[in-house]
């Protein structure tokens, strides 16, 4: 019997578990899952014979080492930065691990000591990053096997609603953390390479630089700038590539209607508002419009960015911000902190609502002077609240990962990312059974 | 014989030490000047049989204790974040002081001890804070004799170029720090009260939403909003006033050109440009511009913000924004450092060149249902580049305030700002011998 050890039983550890215990009785599995509320472990583990349900302090070392002591595998789905001391803690233990989060220099640091210690730590292998890095490889390997060069490659990623769910002038609801939403783009200028100029987008104009792009069946999207296009240059091994550029999926029209918010300031999570429990939605607003002593906020909200479309202003009455009857009642409140208050209400699911993910990369090649344009698209829709797209698209490739670690397919050692062919295409090929499956196209341009 | 010890003989102390020494054998004063420059501290006494050069750490105990020992008052013209080591010292020698800083919450937390030693720590006796402040509660304080009420306050200053030397497309010229002018307005929004509702502007917003005044003999001026205008209520006792503003002068037609800088993005500090050391003023500028294969930089500049005069254009030509001749050579340069290299260049005083600076307040009073608009202004033009309208700004009101307190006239004991008519009266009186002098004006509206 081999054992399976998975921290942290979240949303994004449903399809994870289910996956895991459904192949625990063929393979024989014990799947422990620890999360800090037994709860939630127990629901996920739902009675399963193979299962076992703990609720241990994974942060405190005393507590989680016995039990990654025990383990063949460990699966963190802890936050992030978390991670550097599991994988410690898995390197005295001998015991591999797996991970959806983006590598640390800490973590990359403990490949050495990872082959001596003889297992694999497999790092960015949920959906972005995880399936981004495997689908957008697989590509690339292939348009290397024919000996073209890369001449552009760029790749999008969103999180949206379903289309039989979308239903509201936004085209958007949460089907992940608001918060990140919301401040979304913050910080420094977004970064990319076009045509061998690096080139800055700041946040004040990430919002009104986009992309547009169609995927069959789906209809048209945008793409807004991520802060980092370049560390994946090396990755993709991708160093002197003359255009990388990735972005972050909207449906068309998103990205202008939420510049005014950005534009306005009330995005900023930087600041305490004065007296915030008191203001409403509209007084909210207003503050970040001029005074005018005979025009209404409606008219000032126009006026101030001199809506052109009628669609536009829908959006921002459709979400009450002119509505003035309920205080917020939230003490010493952000901007972004009321702004998610109001949005959340708007952009919440409703029963049944499933949501989607998208994945779009754009690759353009070159061979013997003629340039090809391939596209590789992925749109994955949940199967319901519990097993969503984003559930599905994060857990089933590390899932599928820790089957062939434990399998023996997988025999790599070292601290790793899912971009090596023995890795990625089993795992892509088993992601289609799942409906995670990219359609290619390609022409001449 | 009284002992004045001055920390700090920069730019800023050029008028007060000459104003010490000027009045030092009437008064037999003998005027201590510590800089970490010893030239620099010789060079202000110059020669002076009341003065003397030191140079001492004035950061270290053990070499200023003594000096604070020794004399009657101490001026810290060092930077704010010494001031309260300093203060603390005084108290322990019962020596009183003066700097025109902002005062700090622990400063203001020095004020029991302050009166228990029988010393006065007079603080934001400067320009602004400062003369702002003088000027500001002489006009409050005639209003409020007069049983008026206070509706709005407004009030604005800038350092900028004489108008006589006013010989550049953006009518501006660097008279102080170039740095802080190129971060300007950066981080939490800028907040104020308007007919009692809060207003924020966000740095993006900035310098598009100006007020426009003008000042008879010297034109117009526009405005943008300061971060904090909040805190002026209550030194002024103004804790329940429908409007409170304070805003930086430039002259007209700056900002909307300034404004094109932050929004590309090229006042950021907060990240290092990829081999920065490498890109001209043209490549900078088309790091922040969109790619297109056949547009050149001056029309893609022109296009991205519409450019509806040719004014605006030229000004960033005559920058040299689009020479591509010579590289910066600054590795791991931001943003705003590259700018500022432009800047300091094109903006620097040229020999002969005098400072300009400008103030002006706006109040508007209600009595028995009428509405009275009081504006007071003034303009300081430097004598040359030592003797600066920002050195004599600053450095007069902290040489008269201590005039005044070696010479008994000022008797208050305690933590303080110059906000009393005993303060303010003789010291706006005395500056106006220097040509710091305020033109009142009024208007019922």
């Amino acid at each position: 019997m081999q054992t399976i050890l998975v921290l942290g039983a979240g949303l994004s550890s449903s399809s994870l578990i289910r996956y895991l215990l459904k192949h625990s009785v063929e393979n024989e599995w014990q799947v422990r899952v620890d999360d800090q509320s037994i709860e939630l472990a127990k629901q996920k583990v739902s009675n399963h014979p193979n299962g076992v349900a703990l609720s241990f302090n994974a942060l405190d070392p005393e507590e989680r080492r016995p039990e990654i002591e025990k383990a063949d595998i460990v699966i963190s789905m802890l936050p992030a930065r978390f991670h550097v001391e599991i994988a410690k803690d898995c390197i005295a233990y001998k015991t591999s691990l797996i991970t959806p989060s983006y590598i640390s220099t800490e973590m990359r640091a403990l490949d050495a000591e990872a082959r001596k210690a003889g297992i694999l730590i497999m790092n960015e292998i949920g959906v972005d990053p995880g399936i981004d890095h495997m689908s957008a490889c697989r590509v690339l390997d292939h348009i290397r096997a024919k000996d073209a060069s890369i001449h552009s490659f760029k790749s999008f990623c969103g999180g949206l609603i379903a289309p039989e769910n979308d239903n509201n002038p936004w085209n958007y609801k949460f089907t992940w953390n608001p918060r990140n939403v919301v401040v979304a783009g913050q910080g420094s200028a977004a970064c990319f390479v076009e045509e061998n100029q690096y080139k800055y987008i700041p946040y004040g104009r990430l919002f009104q630089r986009l992309d547009v792009m169609e995927i069959e069946g789906y209809g048209a999207f945008e793409g807004y700038a991520n802060r980092d296009s370049l560390s994946y240059r090396s990755i993709y091994g991708l160093d002197n590539i003359p255009t990388i550029y990735r972005g972050t999926l909207r449906r068309v029209g998103f990205s202008k209607a939420w510049n005014v918010f950005v534009q306005l300031g009330m995005t900023d999570d930087s600041y305490k508002m004065e007296k915030s429990e008191g203001l409403t939605p509209r007084t909210f607003l207003n503050s970040f419009l001029p005074f005018k002593e005979v025009t209404s906020v409606e008219n000032k909200l126009r006026k101030y960015f001199t809506f052109e479309d009628e669609e536009m202003y829908q959006k921002f009455e459709w979400l009450g911000m002119f509505e003035n009857d309920e205080p917020f009642g939230i003490p010493n409140a952000s901007p972004a902190q009321l702004l998610e208050s109001i949005l959340i209400k708007k952009w919440k699911l409703d029963k049944g609502d499933k949501d989607m993910l998208v994945m779009f990369h754009e690759f353009v090649s070159e061979l013997n002077g003629k340039r090809e344009r391939i596209t590789s698209s992925m749109v994955s829709i949940g199967e319901d609240q519990t097993y969503t797209a984003m559930s599905n698209t994060v857990g089933l490739p590390v899932a599928i990962c820790a089957k062939m670690m434990l399998t023996g397919i997988i025999q790599l050692k070292g601290v790793h990312l899912p971009v090596l062919k023995s890795i990625y295409d089993p795992i892509l090929d088993e992601l289609e059974e799942y409906g995670i499956k990219f359609e290619e196209k390609s022409e001449l341009i």
